[in-house]
């Protein structure tokens, strides 16, 4: 039995993937062993709903129930009632950077929840090293299983926390190719903002090719771009796009009414999923915590944070009448540094946590305009109330803090002294983050597990196989360490590829050549002159030798292979087929 | 049934509790109701053992993770596998300061752990307000059931955290006289620092009246002062007290072999009480990761953290081989504002978390001695082995860090940005803390809870009764809030303590008299004159306006009631009877 299950499953499934995959195959084969199998494993969930805070750490959850309980007369969060355990964070040193993983981003983290693997900063969803590898994701196997899903988020859609779920490049920067790979993804609904990576640089956006959301709508999607847009969308749309704002939707401080809040676009997308009779899997991003926590904003940091509050109180009441949904929700990291308390100071100031009118980056412009300290004076009072800066505080703000948060950074910096909160940086840090469940998923992520583990649980809940999705995708793509050159060619980093293509790469000392070679092919490289031989004979290959390593175009490849493997530039990417 | 149990337990029983009373009221009173209440009731343990992370916030746990992860091979702290939820940690604005109670001290956290009751920062299980009352703790309660019970501790052992579990005053710094209430708590076990709360000002200890420890022999305690001492003492000592240093036990980095650890404590102290066939209550605390959060030293952090690990696997294992224990561990709250990450880096520089040879506080003489930058660095290099110290860096050193630090301080924010960590500060912060458990607790402390649910469930599995204890204690004591004048009268706020009295306080705006009366007594006091009357006649009673506030001594309210209230200098309280 268990050798069959290794064979039908492939031998790179992880062990805990196995209890659903037993009461799977063996439903199909033999109706005792299924039982017993049953038995022992979890509850099962029709539908997943995932739910991120980026940069939610443990002190942006204490702060935002801190500001719950002074202003909205409720001790508790919704959070609160769902809290089982927490995840660790870290990813791995990867390719473009000497770090280590101790402090993961966004990308590398969202992969870790989304496909169940550890990589370095900066993959969207492909595997470490110089020859990477595409993970898929829970919604992409689920996508596989006839179920609906949907991407949600405040960030922009091409995101670092949507993009893993449908999309895999080498670096999250490449955000109009993740936008490309949205497209034949099979993923039903995308809300959120980023109509920058959908439109040409011409309608102020940043594609160069062209607009695509022609071809979004030529595949069905309902569009929208604004609330009233939003709710014109039927439940019965089957696809829709949502973009929301050019960039970021606008903070919670700084929306105007024609911009739906988080719970609403959520709200929509449960309302189009659910007609799916197969299930569905949603992911819902608040992605502005993280920004509030970039800027050591507190304020707008909190209003995101109860943001997501209110969102997890609308999937879960969602998942509390359906009855057949598992809610998960967890943090990438926490951004910051944030402590509540400072100094030596044992007191926080939560009486001025509800003063700030808009987020410091509304604020950007005015205070960049500012000439002098009355102008500062002016716009602090306005936004905050604080009408007695003493005149260091003024010289903070005018100053900046220093970094590249500047005025806005000095504001920050003053507004978060008179809260009683400190922060430590701008960037990311490595603390445990919180986990919260509902349903049959909560079981398997209770105590203290890895960011790997929601995806792993996720997968289970819903029987879902992540192995054959990432075994289908890596058919079909490698994404290898490459260079553009001035004549925008693209070459390949050659010994990491060869290896991973099974050709055989040797080092003649004497004649300072590399030879690669695989069944009857043969090409050897001189790596002092440049001189290319194909089989002995002269070649008009273009290679290239930079910092020792050696780099070829596809076409080398392709003749040592026999195959006929073609590059796809935009996501930067061999097609194996 | 409801009614009857109610007048058994006491009407102020939280609800929390009665689950276990219907259990243990009914088994003696009707056996089948017993059956059906027992089976909605939670598993019970005969024995709990509480372990008290001082200053263990979620990133004090997450650094000590990455340090044994890299230099113990060991990717799992054993905190790891129990962790079940977080607790808030929030106290109560009390007489002594305006702060809100948004950032704990350690006394009112750990009164609300072993005593169930938020109070202010400094109470030791006291109650808030200006005549506070005492709070009966877990332990407290434990010895009414005739179990065993011990307070073991890294720091002093009459510090905040063992103190609220045997002794009660309205402020933590009075520790002489939470010794002498050690002396007749019942408690068997005392291990810890803080021998100058045993010995007299001429023996270099900080008591006034006498060398407290033959008391504490005649009463059959055994004493230790170093670890042979400790192996002496035998398993069948019924009482035990040992005190391994002046003042707090040293840091793991700083000891010799002569100082016990607190594993070797713990298990000590697991011998002694476990031969009490009733059960034990044992309170364990590594006192010092909030030290070294204080300090801002994170090398020492971690190795007080790791030895809180190393103790709750002694703990465990115990627990596991008796079958009948319950064990909690949490922290009281966070201490420095802690990050793993800071400025914008995205790395932790894990590699050099274990170079420190001892603690900042170690080096705190040689560095106040250091006359040159070489003196600086040479100190640097020989400690944590940095010797490539910048100017800049070495500056900071001698400056100090503008705290009371001084240049411990430098040398730790030195330290501290190689490492690539942050702190906000040198007090405490008010992040939630984590929760870990082991045994039938641990259903009862998962998810987001508050501290004092952490007393609450450890009395509800054990069947101990926090209401009973507490009661007897408020029947015994009253701590009102006093002034002591210059020629050594004690007085006491008047108003307030005459309203815990039931004595009616009036006042005669036209006279500007206060008149107090209770019965046929009468007292009036002129507050601009200072005069004073006893059912109208002139008084000879010590009476003083003081912002407002009248003071009078306790003759005064002796005279009122009736009564002979005596006061307990020692311990600043009223005895009742």
């Amino acid at each position: 039995m268990k050798k069959s299950l290794k064979q039908i499953m492939g031998s790179g499934l992880s062990i805990s993937l196995l209890a659903v995959s037993v009461a799977g195959a063996a439903s199909a084969a033999d109706t005792t062993t299924a039982t017993t199998a049953t038995t022992a494993t979890t509850a099962q969930s029709k539908n997943l709903i995932v739910l991120i805070g980026d940069g939610m750490g443990p002190a942006e959850v204490t702060a935002a129930r801190y500001y719950s309980k002074k202003f909205l007369n409720k001790d508790r969060l919704e959070l609160d009632g769902y809290y089982v355990g927490k995840a660790t964070t870290f990813s791995q040193s990867g390719p473009y950077t000497t770090e280590s993983g101790a402090v993961t981003d966004s990308s590398a983290a969202a992969t870790a929840f989304s496909t169940g693997n550890k990589t370095y900063n900066n993959a969207v969803s492909v595997s470490n090293g110089e020859v990477a590898k595409p993970y898929g994701s829970v919604v992409e196997a689920a996508i596989k299983q006839g179920k609906a899903t949907g991407l949600v988020t405040t960030d922009v859609i091409a995101g670092a926390t949507p993009s893993v779920w449908a999309s895999h490049v080498r670096q999250r920067g490449n955000q109009n190719a993740i936008v490309s790979q949205y497209l034949n993804s099979g993923v039903n609904v995308f809300f959120g903002g980023g109509k920058t990576n959908f439109i040409t640089k011409d309608e102020k956006g940043k594609r160069t090719d062209k607009n695509i959301i022609p071809d979004f709508e030529a595949k069905g999607y309902k569009t929208a771009y604004d609330k009233a847009g939003l709710d014109a969308i039927p439940a019965t749309a089957g696809n829709a796009l949502g973009l929301f704002a050019l960039d970021a939707i606008p903070y919670v401080l700084d929306r105007d009414d024609k911009t739906p809040t988080l719970p609403q676009l959520t709200q929509k997308a449960l309302d189009i999923l659910s007609q799916n009779k197969n299930g569905f899997v949603l992911m819902v991003e608040a992605g502005r915590i993280d920004h509030a926590g970039h800027g050591n904003d507190l304020p707008t940091n909190i209003q995101e944070t109860l943001e997501l509050d209110a969102t997890l109180k609308t999937i879960v009441d969602f998942a509390k009448k359906d009855g057949n949904t598992s809610v998960v929700a967890t943090a990438d990291h926490e951004t910051g540094g944030l402590s509540l308390g400072r100094d030596n100071v044992y007191e926080l100031n939560v009486d001025l946590f509800n003063k700030a009118k808009h987020s410091t980056d509304y604020l950007d412009a005015s205070l960049k305009a500012a000439q002098t300290a009355d102008d500062v004076r002016e716009i602090v009072a306005d936004n905050v109330g604080f009408t007695d800066l003493s005149d260091d505080e003024v010289a903070l703000i005018l100053k900046g803090d220093g970094t590249s948060s500047g005025r806005g950074g000095g504001y920050n910096a003053v507004v978060s002294k008179r809260l009683g909160v400190g922060w430590t940086g701008h960037g990311h840090t490595g603390v445990d983050v919180g986990v919260w469940a509902y349903g049959p998923i909560a079981s398997l992520v209770k105590g203290d597990i890895d960011n790997t583990d929601i995806a792993k649980s996720g997968a289970k809940v819903i029987g879902a196989d992540l192995t054959a999705v990432t075994n289908e995708l890596q058919d079909k793509y490698l994404y290898p360490l490459f260079k553009v050159t001035r004549d925008s060619k693209t070459l390949l980093a050659a010994r990491s590829l060869a290896e991973a293509l099974d050709i055989k790469v040797t080092w003649d000392e004497t004649t300072k050549t590399v030879v690669l070679a695989k069944d009857s092919q043969q090409l050897s490289v001189n790596v002092e002159t440049g001189a290319m031989k194909e089989n002995g004979a002269a070649s008009a290959l273009v290679g290239n030798v930079d910092n020792g390593k050696l780099y070829l175009t596809l076409e080398a490849f392709n003749k040592l292979t026999g195959k006929s493997f073609t590059w796809d530039s935009a996501s930067e990417r061999i097609l194996i087929n």
